[in-house]
């Protein structure tokens, strides 16, 4: 399951983009339920009924099935880089694989949603590509998803900080103004027309965000020095990545080096702990690779 | 310059959509300024300095230039198709040709916003099919357009009311919920991508509005029961066009007839004085067509 980057900006709730981190589960029948996890923020996921692959595959089985299962997080785990929807992704396909994929994709993604609660990550680790999603009268989403070209790079900065999305979410007001919310309608359907039609250049123009930013940036340090050396340093646009503590910076192909070296050097300036890499959208979605 | 729907439900003050009425200005050098207005709604349409052909001629040209002008209107006049933003268009495109094209399309388009105040339908009317229209923190807007299939049709219903946009601002309040922000966003951005990947079916759970019809369609008589109507004859969806009070269904082609049939019906059976008539989308923005 892919990794992903969420909001992109105005798209709050909205738009997700799969990324080429993964997290990996080799399950296999066993006498016993055992679980193994290893590499990115192992510390922070727990083993037992609250881990959420063992809640999705509960969720389509009705219990959790005796397996011996290795979960391998390659994700950056300061939050917003969709761990959590890739490890729910994967409970679910897992455990319709176990049941002989009794279930569709479109209730695979709706269950995903309700566990996770916003569809951004779960959508983008499903399908991969850009998704657009929507919430429906009936209480299911819909969603359209786009390949995104490969030429558009987004350069991770990852804070030694993590943001809690529970925390990053009470700190949004409960009401905004009526102009606000036009500016991110506008802004969010401009940006996915961009990507719907390869005008990358614009997404400069179309990333301006009024409902979630300006708030969450406060939880994320140095919000603002890292914005403006994005920017100065050619990148089409810098947000948070998903509720934080991440940020990306979207560049076209030969800027991406030239943003990563400027963000190292903010790093070794400020004398900060933090870490950079350079990601690429990917348009396949989970997979299952053999059963 | 052809008329326009704008908005589509949840793009307010975003899409706009060109289709197949036109208002259409013919211009030769004279001694004097004459205008002579024929078509829909020619008592309402100011023949002095307020005529919006007239102002945006001025706009590029510093003064009213000595023309004999004729203009012909076949844009529905009970509001809600971008009429006043064909008039803009046409004068700005108009007084540009008398100054030698010296003002790229960019400029003419954010002056058509300028006069107009909102971008949807002048840009419709400049650049035909679908445009998307983003407001930047320099002032100036930003437009993506895609081609619209002819598969799409509009069925409009147009009451014999006029409602004034400014009214129709007016009853909107200042300040919404995050949670009716974030759907607008959804749906948005959801309609623009059906429209970037032709998946017209999808246009039925999109056009799904919280920022503006609830209250506008108080001004519009009947409004919940065309909209009943539109849906039991399977239509994709029915919003305000514009802000009214003319409303439209968007059909599938081989719906338009039945959705017609059912509109014409309900008029005869409540008595009322409307009209209806099916329209299409038109990829071809405003034409200079001699000179």
């Amino acid at each position: 399951m892919p990794a992903s980057t969420s909001n992109l900006g105005p798209g709050f709730d909205t738009l997700g983009m799969a990324v080429n981190k993964y997290l990996t589960i080799e399950a296999e029948e066993s006498e016993n339920l055992s679980l193994e996890i290893s590499g990115e923020g192992v510390e922070g996921i727990p083993t037992d009924e609250r881990n959420l692959t063992l809640i999705a595959l509960k969720r389509i089985l009705g219990k959790v099935p005796k397996l011996k299962m290795k979960i391998h997080n390659d994700i950056p785990a300061c939050g917003g880089f969709g761990a959590s929807g890739a490890a729910i992704v994967g409970g679910l396909l897992l455990g319709n694989q176990i049941a002989d994929k009794k279930i569709c994709m479109t209730d695979i993604y709706n269950t995903a949603i309700k566990i996770e609660g916003h569809p951004d990550n779960v959508s983008a680790a499903l399908f991969g590509g850009l998704v657009v999603n929507a919430h429906g009268d009936d209480g299911t989403y819909s969603w359209i998803n786009f390949p995104v070209d490969r030429k558009l790079k987004l350069v991770a900065v990852l804070p030694d900080i993590k943001v809690e999305t529970q925390a990053a979410r009470k700190i949004l007001p409960d009401s905004i103004s009526l102009s606000e919310a036009v500016s991110n309608v506008q802004h969010s359907s401009l940006l996915v027309a961009a990507f719907a039609s390869g005008s990358y250049g614009i997404i400069k123009h179309a990333v301006r965000d009024k409902l979630h930013e300006k708030y969450r940036k406060k939880l994320i340090p140095h919000y603002d020095e890292f914005a403006k050396a994005a920017l100065d340093a050619g990148a089409l646009a810098f947000t948070i990545s998903g509720a934080g503590s991440s940020c990306v910076a979207f560049c076209l192909h030969y800027r991406d080096r030239m943003v990563r070296e400027t963000f190292d050097n903010l790093i070794d300036k400020m004398k900060l702990n933090w870490r950079t890499m350079v990601l690429e959208p990917v348009n396949k979605g989970a997979e299952i690779l053999a059963h």
